[in-house]
């Protein structure tokens, strides 16, 4: 079924994010305009908001977060785009993922020329643990949650299978943590925006302001080791192996690939597109892969007539460290069991053989749910035009990938990007 | 924009819907199951689910209602369909109307042949104090809620309006109400199965039974009058021009025009589409008609290559009466301000000249909110095959229209559907 092209192609010409981070006096709706400004000021040659015919919003849930539904015309509204048609996508953490799938489904289907993709989330109005309770919504509500399940519970689990299986040790996880803050101290939007040396350092000011006696760690890796800088939260998963609490919007403007020129010289294309589905985790016969992260990523892959080794750079879904290493295996970048030593070996890193989450992943990035999918794809397209700026990784990316999971890999979608 | 054809064409091949009413002892997945079921038996040359290739679910807010999110991906794994894509389509109660169009458009896109569109609600779990809270989350949280609104406020305001200028009468709602429940009274599957005077007879029963005074009433109308039968709710709207709160699930199978004859002999095309967004009510010039409804239908006129009076029956969003007045003046069936006298005059009763919501429409049929939409073509696809039963009408339907709206009109979707 995956293997049938599309009826028409489509391109990226614009993308814009938020400020990702913790932020009171913000609404969503000041959010999602800050990316669209920034989406509008990266059209190379200027976009007339006029010329956008659809919206779609993957959003998680602004009905718990916020007590607003029916959220993608609000949207629309403030961005100055009523009439045209709003629609809310939901696949829990893959909304914005699936969203842009649906856009780009809409442009081939010839009833648009162009259409807006965004992601919103608003998380931090909630205390944190209201804030797990509504992520656990995304699990099984009869037969999960009632056992007590919340998701760093679920990763640990498939951590825990993992480890178990294929020998790997604590310090893989802990690699994928050091390299997504080092990139995402490069990234000025991200919510840490800092390595974990930084981390150390202020923890050592802020001891040393307070009159405490001032910690001191040999290296990174030792302060990820310590259990009072670096707690556990479901073993073997600790503090830094989850991504924080986000609040965040995202964007990125697709058109036809035949109109792609009249807006820039330098469109990205998409040239694959996929996503699956599974059953909740309890029911899966193997916990450590996600089935519907292979679904979909084949799907892509045949549509777009490439393989895992020709892509360059990917984003992928790190809501914890654990998934990172699982991504990079269900992709086909490293045979099963190996991802964690690619990520000890630093195969992953910016600079390493097949750079992950350049934009810091959801880690550092942040992970504002509903937005992270279209998140990816803005550091997709700011990575293949060349426009990183510290982060940029230093080669020429012509094949990049997006792999967006929902919930415990309910949902996958996976993207490929082509700059020609 | 809209003028546009659609790449590929869409036809329906099969149709189903759950009981819809209260049902304490089911889940949404139960419901839904049981709307598939019916579904797959109406598919004339069989259906084999395998052939599935993708699932669109609308859905309001199973978050609120259930504490269930990322609901999609249960739904295709209660019917079967893991690994296929599932997405949730959330536009308030035009959830399921835009979840169709969204498979019409993934067909027409060439990334699937066959896709099935669902819609599904559970309402009931809560008490309807907090159903009302939930439901008043799809009016703006910012400038409308705080205010006080709920949506009877909101629908009594557009109401208030209407009679102010137009000069109608709250005798023209309750027509309305009788019609629906006319209608209603002949479907199996309808919450209120039952006409005004049949639930006369069970008010005179219940008195009579628990030995208190037995109420009599002139007329249905005089029963519609009296304020202990029919309280008011928020003037001019009584409890009977409210729709129900409901249960219920529903669902339509499409496929690429293409392969619809392997399917059955008699399918029905959706040949035209249309949605549009607006601000919230309070920021609006009219409160008499929704600018969305009439943006959506025109494009789907447009699309369509028909014209209103084309069209020969229509299923209506008529979430409270006024609503549903409103929506044959938005949808050029009535000239503006006139659709209140077309009500009084019996032209869109089941033997009218534009028979509207024949199904009993939200009114009697009930309102899931997030089944409401699919639930519509549901009817028109056995209104146009001739399988209404008792409440076929007696004409060749080659045409018909659904329209369906999400909350005070932010959403508004039409489709227009074809016999050949």
């Amino acid at each position: 079924m995956s293997k049938r092209k599309l009826a028409r192609g489509v391109a990226v010409v614009g993308a814009g994010m938020s400020q990702f981070g913790v932020f009171p006096q913000k609404t969503t709706r000041d959010l999602f305009v800050e990316a669209f400004q920034e989406l509008r000021a990266s059209v190379d040659k200027g976009l007339e908001p006029n010329d956008i015919e659809a919206l779609y919003i993957g959003n998680y849930s602004s009905e718990l977060f916020e007590g607003q539904g029916h959220t993608a015309p609000i949207m629309a509204d403030w961005v100055g785009l009523t009439p045209r048609p709003a629609t809310r996508i939901e696949d829990a953490c893959a909304s914005s993922g699936v969203a842009l799938r649906q856009g780009v489904l809409a442009i081939a289907s010839g009833a648009y020329d162009m259409v807006l993709v965004g992601g919103i989330e608003k998380m931090n109005n909630l205390p944190i643990a209201a804030v797990t309770e509504v992520l656990a919504t995304a699990g099984d509500m009869l037969y999960e949650i009632p056992a007590g399940f919340t998701f760093p519970g679920f990763y640990a689990t498939m951590a825990t299978a993992y480890m178990h299986r294929y020998g790997a040790v604590p310090e893989a996880l802990m690699q994928v943590a050091k390299k997504n803050h080092d990139n995402g101290a490069l990234n000025p939007k991200a919510q840490f925006n800092s390595t974990i040396a930084d981390v150390m350092a202020a923890k050592q000011r802020s001891a040393e302001k307070r009159g405490r006696p001032i910690p001191t760690w040999d290296n990174e890796m030792a302060f990820l080791h310590d259990d009072r800088a670096n707690p556990l939260i479901a073993w073997p998963l600790r503090l830094f192996d989850c991504s924080p609490v986000t609040d965040g919007a995202t964007a990125v403007l697709l058109v036809s690939e035949a109109i792609a020129k009249q807006y820039t010289d330098d469109p990205v294309y998409i040239i694959g597109s996929g996503q699956a589905s599974d059953g909740a985790l309890h029911d899966r016969p193997d916990l450590t892969t996600l089935g519907a992260a292979k679904q979909a990523s084949q799907m892509a892959y045949e549509m777009a007539g490439v393989t895992p080794a020709d892509i360059k750079i990917a984003e992928v879904h790190d809501c914890f460290t654990i998934a990172e290493i699982i991504a990079t295996e269900d992709l086909g970048f490293f045979a099963p069991g190996t991802g964690h030593e690619a990520a000890e070996e630093g195969l992953t890193a910016r600079h390493g053989t097949k750079p992950i989450n350049t934009s810091g992943g959801l880690k550092a990035k942040g992970h504002p749910v509903g937005a992270s999918g279209t998140g990816q794809a803005v550091e997709i397209f700011k990575q293949m035009r060349g426009h990183a700026d510290a982060r940029q990784v230093a080669r020429d990316v012509d094949l990049a990938l997006t792999h967006n999971v929902g919930g415990i890999g309910q949902t996958a979608v996976v993207h490929i990007y082509e700059r020609r």
